[in-house]
This record gives C-alpha cells, sequence and structure tokens, in this order.
C-alpha cells in the first residue's frame, strides 16, 4: 500500500468516515451554533444513514477506515498517546491547578474509552468519578453539564481536517474554535498508527500550529495533472495557499495552483459546498457561484518565490482547464429556478463524491441536480441524508480519500 | 354534526390538516428566517410524512378534513371569493396601479387554481401571463424571482391560525407579517363552505382585524371542565386574552381561563410546544419549562369586568388542576441529562397529540419522551418526522381539531 | 401666511423642530434598538446643541415653531384631543378592561401635560395614580419601570412624520412600529392648530391608515420645477410613490417624480442621509452611493395612469437634471478615503439643510464634507452634534420645513 | 522611583494614558464592531476630551506618561525593535512571501514612524511606496484600503492591556483578536523602557503567549490590604486567576483574591464598568448589578495549591470586607429608576478613577451617579467624555496606574 490522492474522480479505493455517535448527541439547540450546526440531528438515525453510505462505498470497492477506529488502535501506542494527551491538556485551557489532575486521570483510561472521550466530550458531572471535588478554580465555574471537554460534531466531516494532495497530506489548521481540536486526532493517526507510520508522504502542514494561517480540505480540489484547485474561504487563508503551494512545487508534487476567490460566507463555506469533480475533466456546480476572480499560482523565478497570474471572474474555468492541460472542462449545471437552485445547494447538491470516474454519490433529495447529472451521462447512487443532511455537509464534505487513482 | 371541542384528550372526531405542496418548496435559505422556517424541507418526502401521519389519524376514526379542499370548495361560491380576494388585494399592499388589474386576473381563476396561488403564491414571472408588462411602479420594482403574492408555508401549522374552544371558533389574528394573510382563509371556510356554514358555533375573535392584540391556537388548550389554559407568550397578547376570556363567559361557554406567564423566546413559542395534554388529568411537560407565573381569570362583579388571581410559580399546577376541579394534575416529565431534554423539546417531544384518552401521536425520534409516556401508561402512536419536523411543529401543531368529545 | 414648501434650497421661512425632552431619557442600552437609536443621548446636552440648532436657524430669519408647542395647542381643541384619544387608545392595544380606564384618565390630563405623556411615554408606575390596580391582564403583565404608552424618541426627526410637497402636505404612514404613534399628532396639528385650520393646502396622504404603503420624509426631495425626488428605501414604498404621484399630479401640483432604487439598509436609511440639495441645482452626495437605477414618473395617458420611464444606474444625475428642466446638476462629492467618506456619510455629512441657495446648517464634525462645500462657494453654518448625532440624523432630518420659497 | 500600586484609591502618582490618534480615525460603521466600538469617534474632539482628563490628572499632581512616547523611546532600542517585530510579523499572519519584505520594510523606520504604523495600522494602499506590486498571495487578495496591519483603537484602554497588582505587573494577554496586538507593545515597554528596565519588579503573567488564559486590568482590583478582587467575565478566565494567584501568593505580594462570577455580557464587559472603587473602604456600584456569587481563594495547604471557599451572592459584600479587614465596606450606589441607572452605567458611571481616597474623576454627563457620590463626601472632579465615551470606557479604563499609594 502506498497512501496518494491523484484526482478527485478517478478509482477511490480507501476512504477514512467518522460513524456518528455521543459528540452528535451532545448537540442541542442552544449549543448549536457554536459547535457550527445548523440543527441538531437524530443520531440513531443519523448513524443508520451513515452506514448505509458507507456501505455504498464498501459495494463499490472502496476500503472503509472510521476515524474511532483508526484513533483508538494509534492510542494504544505511547507515543501518540503523548502527543494527544499534551496538546489536549494545556494549562493555558484548564489552569494550573486541573490539568495534570485531568492529563492523569485520562491516561488511565484504556484507548477505546480514551477516543470516546477525545470525540464525544466529557461533562464536568462525568469527571466526578476521577476527580472528586476539585479545588480548581477552572473547575469549580463549571455547572454539571458544563463540557471540561467539548465533544468534536464536526470530526463527521473527515474531509476537512485533513486532506491528501497527491503523494502528501495536509493536516489542517482548522479556522474555527469548535474544531481545532480535531487536529491533533489525524497528527496522531498519520505519524503513529500501523498504517500509516511505516509509509512515506509528504507533510504539507504544520498542523493546528500553523495557525491563524488555516486552510480546510472542503476549499482543496486534487484535480490532476500536477495542478490543484483550492478556494480562498471564509476558512483557508491565502497566506496558508501560498505555503501550501511552495511546499507541493518543492517536492515536484504539483506544478500548479489555481486559487478561486470565494464570497465570505456560511452558505459557500468551502469551495466543495458549490464546486465538486464528477470526472476528469467535468465539474458540477452550484448555479448561484457565479464566475468568480481567480489567479494561477506557479513556482517562480528563485526557490522560495511564487509567480501569481490574475484572471477576471469570465476566465475562471478557462484557467482551471488550462492547469489540467485541457482546451476546455465541462461544467454541469442544472437549470432551474433561482429558489430551487438555492435550496439543492443548501442541502449539499453539488457536494458529491465521486467512487470512479462518471460514478458519483449523492444525497437522494436533491432530485433536479441528480436528474441533470444523469441526463449528462453520469452514474448517481443516491443515498438518505434526512438527518446527516442536518449538518451541512454531503457526501464529499463525509470522506477522507487516503487513496485514489489518476481519473 | 355539530361541530365543538370540549377537551384535548377526549374522542377526536373531525380535524382539520394542510398537506405539504408548493408553499414549501418555495422556501430557501435565504428566505426562511422571514417565513419562520428553520430550514428547508423535501417537500416529496415531507408528504410523505404528512400522508402517514393522517393515514394515523383516519386509522383512529378521525376524519381528516385538507385545508386546500375546504378553501377551493369555499372560494366556489362568489361570496367567499370576494371576501378573500377584498382582504388579499388591499391597494395600500399593491398600489392603486396594480391592485385591479391583479384582483381581477386571480378572480378568473377556478377555485382550486386560486386555492393553489393564495397558498403557494405567485412570483413576478409567473404573473406575466396574466399582467404583462405593467405600468405599477411596486411591480416594476420586483425582480422574476420576486413573490408577488408570498407563500404560506405556515398553513402546515394549522392549529395556530383558528382554535375551536368549546362551542366556537377563534379565527385568530396571528402576530407574524408571515403568517397574517392565512386567518382569512380561515374566515371564509367557517362563514361559507357548506359543512360549516349550516353550522351554529360562536365566533370568539374578529380575525385578522384584531390586530396587534394577537393570539395563537398553539397558545390554547382547551383542557374541559368550563376551562381554558392559555399561554402568554411571543405570540399570544394579554389584551386577546382578556378579550377571549370576556366573550367565553359571556356565552356562559366558559367559566374560568388559566394564564401562564411564558418566557418571549422562539424555542417556547406556543404554549403547546413545551406542554399538552395526554388524558383527563394528565400532561406532558418539558423539563426545562420550569414552573411559571399564573394567574386565574374569572368572571367580576359586574358584565364586561374580569376577576384575576394571581398564584406563585410553584402554583402553576395547582392553579390548573383547581381550573379542572381536581385536588391534582398529573405530569409527565422524562428523567434526562439537560442536553437530551433540550435536544427533544426542539423536536417537538411535547408536542403530542391525543386521539382518545391516553392514546397519543408523537414523532418517532423523541424516543426518551415517548418511553416515558409509554412507561406511564399512554399508548404512543409514532409518526416519521425527519423532515415535517424541520418546520419545529409537532402532531399537535399540525392539526385543527374542529370535533372532538370530552375527555 | 400661505403654506408651502416649493424647493429645497429656496429661502427657508417656517420649520418645525422638536426640542428633546423625557422621551430621549427614556432610552436604555436595552430598549434603543427598538426604539431606533444607536446610543442613548445625554439629552441636557442634547437640548443645549438643539437650542443652538434653533437660534441658528431664527438668526437666518427662520421661524421656528416647535412640535410640543404646537401639539399642546391642538389638544386644547376637543376635536382633536378626540382625534388623538382615539387612535392612542385602541382596544386592540390596550385590552377592552383597561382602554376605557385610561382614555377616561388621560382625557383629564390639562394640555401640556397630555403632550408630555404622548410624547415622553408613561411608565406602569407612572400610571398607578389614575389607575390604582387595575384588574386588567394587560396592565397586569406589565413590571412597574414597563412602558404603557411608550416613548416617542424619533420625534426629534421631524423631517420624516409629515412633509411638505409644494402646496400641500404629506402626513405619513411610518414604516417601523416605534415612529407608528408620532403620526396621528402631525394629523391633529395640521388639521386642527389655529396656524393651520384656516389654510388651504392639499393632503397628499392619509395617514398612518395607508400603512404599509409606507412613506418617510427623509425620502422626499422637492428639487422644484413641479419635480419630486424620491428614494424607494427600506422605508418608502413603491406602492406609496405611486399614491403620491397620482395625487400630486390630479392636483396639478406636480409634473414628475423621479425614483430611486436605494439599497435596503440601516446605513442608507432615507434618501436624505446621502444626498440633499445645497441649491437650485447642486447636490451633496455620499461618495458611497454610487449610481442607483431609477425612473421618471409622469401621468399617463388616462387619468389615474402613470407613465413609466426607466433609466439605468449612470443615468441617475441626467434624470434628475431632466425633471429639472436642466441640461445637467452640480455634485458635490468630497474626495477622501474610504475610511473617512463612511465616517463622515455615518456623522451625517450630507444631511445638510439649505436656509437660502448656497446656504446651509451641517454638523461641525463633518470637516471634510464641510470644507468641501466651502471650496465650491457653499457657506456652511456649523452648529454641535455630540449628542445629537447619536440619533443618526442632522440638520435635515431634524427639520420639517413649512413654507420655503423656490430656490 | 520604585513602580508599585498598592491600592485603588491612594495617591495616584503615576499613570500611562494614550492619546486618540490615527487608530480611532480608521474606525467606520463598518468595521467598529470587529474594533469593538458601538460608534465612530470624532478623533479631534476626543483628542481635546482626553487633553483635559490628563491636564485634569495633572493638576492632581499625577504624572502622566503617554503610551505613545513610552513605545517609541522603547523602539529606539534595538533588542525592543527585535521582540515587536518579531512578534507582529508572524509567517502565519503574512504568509511567507511577504513577511520578510514587511518586516525589513517596519524594521527601516525611525521610531515615532513605527510607533505610528503599529498603532495606527496601515493599509495595503500605504504600503505601496515600501512593497510595491508584491508576489505574494496574502497581499494581492486585498484591496487598497484593506488593513495589512489592523489599526488598534483600544490601546485607548490602557487600562486592560496591562495593570499593575502591588510589586509586579500583569501584562495581559487579550481575549479578543482585535487587542491582541495591544499586549507586546506594554511588554516591549516594561522590558526595554529606560524607565523600567532597572526597576526591579514581578511579572505576574506571561502575556500574548498565556492565551486562551486571558485576564484583562478592567477586571482586577487592587483592594488593598495584600487582597486582590477579580472580576471572572466574558474576557477574564478562571485558570487565569489561578494563575495570578498562585504567583501572587508565591512572591508573598497578596494573601487573598476575591473572585465574583460576572454575567457574561457586553454591557458588563469588565468589573470596573459596574463596581470601582472611590475609598480605602468604599465602593460605588451599579444598581443593575445585583449581587454575584463570589469566592474565596488562599494559599492551599502545599505549594502549588489553593483554598477556594464558596460566598452565595448575599454574602459578596462580605467577602470583600474580610479580605480588606473590616467589618463592612461602604457601598454606594444611586437611587434611581431602572432606566436612567442603566443609562449611566452604559455611560460608564460607575467607571471612576481615584486620584488620592475620596477623589475621583469621571464622566460629567453621569449627573445622577455623581451627585449621589459628591453627597457621600465623595470630591468629584468631571470631564467631558461626549466623543471619548463612545468607545464604552471611562476615567478608569482609560489610565494604567504604575505608582500608587496604599489607600
Amino acid at each position: 500500500m502506498n497512501f496518494h490522492v491523484d484526482s478527485e474522480a478517478g478509482r477511490l479505493r480507501h476512504v477514512i468516515l467518522h460513524r456518528p455517535d455521543l459528540e452528535l448527541k451532545r448537540l442541542t439547540p442552544t449549543n448549536k451554533d457554536d459547535l457550527l450546526f445548523d440543527d441538531v440531528l437524530w443520531v440513531k438515525r443519523a448513524r443508520e444513514e451513515h452506514d448505509a453510505f458507507a456501505d455504498t462505498l464498501r459495494d463499490r470497492g472502496v476500503q472503509v477506515h472510521y476515524l474511532s477506529d483508526l484513533l483508538t488502535e494509534t492510542l494504544a501506542r505511547p507515543a501518540a498517546r503523548t502527543l494527544v494527551l499534551d496538546r489536549v491538556f494545556d494549562t493555558r485551557e484548564f489552569g494550573p491547578l486541573a490539568v495534570d489532575a485531568l492529563r492523569t486521570a485520562f491516561d488511565k483510561l484504556p484507548p477505546e474509552e480514551l477516543t470516546g472521550c477525545l470525540i464525544g466530550g466529557v461533562t464536568r458531572r462525568e469527571t466526578t468519578p476521577y476527580l472528586g471535588t476539585a479545588r480548581s478554580l477552572r473547575l469549580h465555574t463549571l455547572a454539571p453539564d458544563d463540557f471540561v471537554l467539548p465533544p468534536l460534531p464536526n470530526h463527521l466531516f473527515t474531509r476537512d481536517t485533513s486532506c491528501w494532495v497527491y503523494d502528501g497530506v495536509s493536516v489542517n489548521p482548522m479556522k474555527k474554535r469548535a474544531r481545532r481540536r480535531e487536529t491533533v486526532h489525524f497528527e496522531a493517526i498519520y505519524r503513529h498508527h500501523p498504517l500509516f507510520e511505516k509509509q512515506e508522504f509528504h507533510h504539507w502542514t504544520g498542523g493546528q500550529a500553523d495557525h491563524p494561517a488555516t486552510i480546510e480540505g472542503g476549499d482543496v480540489l486534487v484535480i490532476g495533472n500536477a495542478a490543484v484547485l483550492v478556494g480562498m474561504s471564509e476558512r483557508t487563508t491565502p497566506q496558508a495557499v501560498e505555503a501550501l503551494a511552495l511546499r507541493l512545487f518543492a517536492a515536484g508534487s504539483a506544478r500548479r495552483v489555481v486559487a478561486l476567490e470565494m464570497p465570505k460566507k456560511r452558505s459557500f463555506m468551502h469551495l466543495d459546498t458549490v464546486m465538486t469533480m464528477v470526472g476528469g475533466d467535468t465539474f458540477t456546480q452550484y448555479a448561484g457561484l457565479g464566475m468568480l476572480p481567480s489567479c494561477t499560482i506557479e513556482p517562480g523565478a528563485h526557490e522560495g518565490e511564487l509567480s501569481i497570474t490574475d484572471h477576471a471572474p469570465q476566465d475562471m474555468h478557462h484557467a482551471i482547464a488550462d492547469a489540467l492541460g485541457l482546451p476546455s472542462v465541462k461544467v454541469l449545471t442544472a437549470t432551474q429556478d433561482v429558489h430551487s437552485a438555492e435550496r439543492e445547494q443548501w442541502d449539499d447538491g453539488c457536494n458529491v463524491l465521486a467512487v470512479e470516474p462518471g460514478v458519483v454519490v449523492a444525497y437522494e433529495r436533491n432530485v433536479t441536480s441528480n436528474t441533470h447529472l444523469r441526463r449528462n451521462g453520469i452514474e448517481v447512487i443516491t443515498v438518505r441524508g434526512s438527518e446527516l443532511g442536518r449538518g451541512r455537509g454531503g457526501p464529499r464534505c463525509m470522506s477522507c480519500p487516503v487513496e485514489r487513482d489518476a481519473a
């Protein structure tokens, strides 16, 4: 095995998913906004829907790895456990009086239980068995149902926290406070899990330490031909794109990055909420996205420099085609009224996951988008998302490919 | 037949529902907040869920009337058509230059199509066949997909717009702009539909003309024993409760009103989102509601006067029991952690619809609440609400009983 | 005397102002947003600033009438008192049990005190002497410092509630709930005050009864040459513009209305916050306004019809010039960086009041705007507005001309 | 000279202020919320008011140091310049391609100009002379008036960024992104400015590196008797209070910390917005604050431990008195209606600065609060704050005492 991701739509071989669990049961109408969810989910049903999604991938020959399993297996390694606990139990977060007691208590947990706590979070009440009535002011000020360790419900969207770009992985510094603890889990996995520790691959970023130079996987499309398409969004910064480009070029893993200037708003959170690939030269795109200003980034005259070429909005598709070495790309956008198009984009109509060229997984509810893809020769495998979709993420958001062929 | 509603949990015989249609397809991420929805719905699936809900009621011997059918049959009557069109096509809304043309165009539509427009709304583009390029500044300033007549997605919640209280109906002046046009549809139905026009019953309110003395059916519980329980919420005003009490007492239809001071916040939108009846002396109540200040309203010394008696928060249940002529009432509240309780309340866990004493219809997702009811001897028939529930309304919200026995 | 307003910048002879009083002392950080203020004011200082503003006008030969005096003198007339009390004490607002007692209690007040209550508002505690412990549920639910009658702090902006257009007045239906009670005060004054009752002039609108066809004086510029410039803003609706145009044309008082499509946002609340006249052919305009789509409205082929001609954004100034019968208009916009320009617009830099052609009153703080006007030959008389300006209104907003010559 | 602050109301000898300048001219209606201001200020007038405030202090024998002067003198030292530039020009903020060019360009500036840029901010347009058309994606995506280095308007509130507690200083990690760059300026001054470099004093915190264990000076009252009163607010965390207590106790500089649980809302931003000291045993307190839960923190049984004793809300004043070794404290709260009290708190009515026991500086606008203090024997020196007060900070917020006697 040799992990690498060479395209968006080539044959998908290995993927990391996260099965909904306790962290989603913790969502409430009161805390959902802070935790970046628009609604609460019925977790039992969400899990059924997610299992069906995983089965769909397996049916297509994709090997599914679950984040919780990977993390549990990783936490069995002392070095990984140290890495994670050191990062999570920071004095500046928990105060000098509680941090050691907390770290010690969690270090005693067996790997599976520790994984459960790290992802599902822990309330003050739940720590009482370990900690008793602590003499920590930090713990003192918490009500029994307040979180000592908040849950990480956005782990559902494994796409964002790390993303593979050709022969390396970018373990991403996350923009929002609610997602920052996700990163160290992937750092530990890629460095210490048996599946990865013997492999050779590049690390394109420095993890959460790179913050505030944030970048998230939903904004990164590995379009092929040694090119990468990146959305500079609310969550992905130009300085992070610069750094990624420099490292990719230095390693010879990519020759060009096309960066799009995304509108900075929640409904266009990541590039893949408005535009994804369904084949080697074919995209599905939200009608309301319009054309965006973009620029082409290439290696500069000297090492450590970049050459940046601007493109007017109307040249967006041409810039992408050019990066692919093609005369043009095919962009599929269903014709529908403004209201319906906006609804389907909201429901992740464009957020499809290709399993091989011309075959994608999509939510069943986006009937118009799916029909349009089918009429254009794309095979669309639908999955339910009545619950899953409430998190504003579709099949692409919920998957982190670690092995995918060129298209 | 003789319409009247004598309780919350007696045998239910006739109910008005509204089947999801075009008006819900019009919801978008952009307009949903103005239209009072937290999310967009997949209408096809919502309709399946709603059909199953209606079937459940029919299985229990309830006769289901659909609002669209009632309105269509009503609009076949010229007097009803005039009432509705006069109210909808107001010069102050449409301007002197467009109002006649619009009214004339809509008056030509056959009843079924007119109902579709009134509930589903009409965009500027859709009026082009009727109106051409109008010389109206009001229409001139609309984009093609802007609404000339906005849709009424909240008709789904037939509970609120009118509510029967013993031997009369309150056609309610609605608080929010997005729901105000709903009222005239019920006025027309109750005055002109064959099912109602020959019947004798009281009219407890003056319809939308009573605004801003607003009251909504979700805040009104016909608890029996000539008593009514009302929540004074964000949407139900004390002046409307006063007026309702005076009319009920004058007609001899009720002898007592218990008014609760609700917190004024969206998650406690109506009383029935936190408290409903499941039997003649039994309530299901949200744990997080706590006890509320209340007062008992009775006829005053002279006609047109009221006697008001205050109760401290801890006496809330006692005041209700007293109104029912009982020593106490039974209040069922599941024991669960703060987060779970808040989630189930959000998902309408308390918003159940009794079809007979001890038998209620509830959303399946609220497993803890439903299990708690069952353990206390209540039969709980569950229905799906993955889509329906996104509107923040449960079985009680979605039903307007017009005939129900005493408990 | 013969009231009429024939221009924006001709000699100003009579104006209505409102001197800051109790209504502004009622503003708090908690209620200010509902009452449409961005901040609370120090009323003593605001009154000093306002007195200086009034003196400045008097120095220029303008006769200043105070709203409070006019209203007090008006309320001495029984018919006026009945008009106002009937409108204010509405059963739908106060409930059947309190409305008569309240109306009776207020009717006993001498005119000056009644004016004080109507403008300054009344709390529950303050009504106790009149009402005792009422048996009204509506009053029952109020805390002692809650308002029975909310204050009207926006009376400060006399420009909006009524505006004279050539030989008539538009007593305006106001958009925001917090300002709706202002209208009846002007209705009473114009119909019953000795200064107006013998005069002949047109009434262009039907007062608050026209709601929701709202229009506000800040959006109406009487530019001269029988033309009117109107901003269709968040608060001024196209249907109201239609109605105004029809009446002006029918009376022969105007021959043309130019309507601008304003962005619907608070910082561009009214047209006069971004654009006012400083001479017969000269405007001051905010740099950030840009050019807006507009249309010219003229009498149509038949009575009761209008002819509407669209203009592209770049033709905005041409459309205005054409209405004035001029080849072009002069538009003064200071050159300054984006941040400074935005600051001065926010501080009412464009909201000047002309007292004669080429002479305007402005806030002293907008140094760049004022200097620019002076360099272009305009005499700028400055007044302080450290406190007054917190209400987001400048000299034009705070004045209602009732007599002004052509420019 | 030997810097230390031994009380809140003893004779004040040295203070750091910041005179309003460019950073406040950068505030606009659009950016003010991000920059934590409620309104824009007229800087010329704000500076006059601030100069009068400084003169008032000088008249009372206080030596005033200006932050800009201190920083300029500090930046003349190479080590200080390196400290500041290293911290400000971080690759993660500016990207690998621009950071060196920026740092080099700023390093060439003379100290005074560098201070101006660091505090006043720099736009893209303003960097063009230094940087030309950079090949940095980070700079590429900025519009000409976007900030490369945002301004620091909150430097006006020197109280928060550092605070002296007995014989040491806490250079504070700030909560809000808009204030984080302030901290390094004080670090440089206290370590490298001639006034401080030879002095011996403790450093109670580690500066911005302690983030997210944030603490701000507005929450810290040095009440005397080796005791400290701290508000745990939206911006001051319990873990930072723990750390401060441990260091104070270890150094023997304090024996007790009383911590109040503040409501987490903007109007109660810091403890000193609702409660300050006007004498050795006398406080002025906002009526609407009520009584808060508190706890007394003392050294624990072993080193590195704390003893924490809880107090019910009603014991708040007793806990403070006890820390002062007094039987009780005197708390002055003017009697006024809810609305007026809320207004004066908003306008910093409680945010007074004592210059000696029983003599305080206050804004003139808070007439009721000031009169109440005077009636209770306090000498109140008033200063204008029509402009200054728009930043929601009074005399205490705007001053950082570095030398003050015990009370």
